[in-house]
């Protein structure tokens, strides 16, 4: 997954994914403007095994870490020639089980077709819990992320995960045991998004309290 | 703040704020190419007044959260020829304190200020906590945040904050006791963004598991 190479900025016309668009609005009598992007709603799942005591995560290259983290190192990559080399590992995060909100289906089933698509459990909907929703990026985007919880056993699991291939999704799952999260959550030198974090603490906090 | 008016879409050419840019690379093999954005690395800070047991909150009209909340509930704003009226408190949102990394000083230090600046408070450097750092948008942008924990007291208020008036900012700081905040936290009916949520729940693991 991270052997990355030849990597190269070219020149970024019209993107299919990134649209700016500008608002103009008057607030307390002054004109403002705001470039802002639509981006889909979203939803997250924490995904905890409770027999065999482990969280699911998964494991993927994402090339804005990358250009992030090459950015910061070494000043912005359109200046130089060529792309100096970055190992790939350093654009690898660790992420929750998530998916964009593009259906009309509820979002309870889409947290479940997320499950079985990159994580490989066929979860019934009365195992997946609502924790609460939340704004994303709110400079930028603002699109509400909703989390769910969902606890499974080794007797709901169809598949290996590892998302689409057809939509060229590379990931992998990785067991992240509830003995070592604590530490995992908390160690900046790992990519992982801060809603991550979140779900961590909601859950020490939620299904751990009252047993610890 | 949330008296909201003449909203109006127009067209978005050249934004000096949101730049696509495009990077090819080979992953395993397999060429592909991502469109990102470079967005500044920023702070945030939890800023809690120990003997008044109250935390200070910054409220702002953000354009991002009202237009994807338009887009939601009318469907895209383009497509109108007027856009419809949507109460400008729908795009209000309690945040923590924040600011982007753009001055070659600690992380700290910028937390400082942003704390002095958003909120009035001059907080010593050595009362200021590093609680870790993690990824912003994964996805788009990757860049990295730093959650800082301020504990203040009200002898180190030197004004009411509200943020730059010269750079446009308008904001309301907001008191959130300490015993309203959970509440607070979970109800999906406030714009807040994920990380305030893990900001939070850091804290009542952190701060209060010994004394409760």
């Amino acid at each position: 997954m991270d052997d990355i190479r030849d990597v190269e900025m070219v020149p970024c016309t019209d993107s299919r994914f990134l649209r700016p668009k500008r608002v103009k609005y008057t607030q307390n009598g002054v004109q403002k403007t705001w470039d802002y992007m639509h981006v889909h709603d979203s939803v997250v799942i924490l995904i905890y095994n409770c027999r065999r005591q482990v969280f699911y995560l998964v494991k993927q290259f994402r090339p804005a870490i990358y250009m992030n983290t090459y950015h910061r190192l070494y000043g912005s990559p359109e200046e130089k020639s060529g792309v100096q080399t970055l190992p790939g590992s350093q654009g690898v995060t660790y992420e929750l089980c998530a998916g964009i909100v593009d259906k009309d289906v509820s979002l309870k089933e889409i947290a479940q077709s997320e499950i079985l698509e990159e994580v490989g459990f066929q979860v019934p909907l009365e195992k997946i819990e609502e924790v609460t929703s939340y704004r994303g990026n709110v400079g930028v985007a603002g699109s509400l992320q909703t989390l769910f919880y969902a606890e499974v056993t080794d007797d709901m699991r169809v598949s290996a995960g590892g998302g689409l291939k057809e939509e060229g999704e590379l990931i992998d799952v990785v067991e992240l045991p509830l003995a070592d999260s604590r530490k995992f959550i908390m160690d900046p030198s790992i990519n992982r998004p801060g809603l991550l974090l979140f779900a961590f603490m909601w859950f020490y906090d939620t299904k751990m309290s009252h047993s610890s």
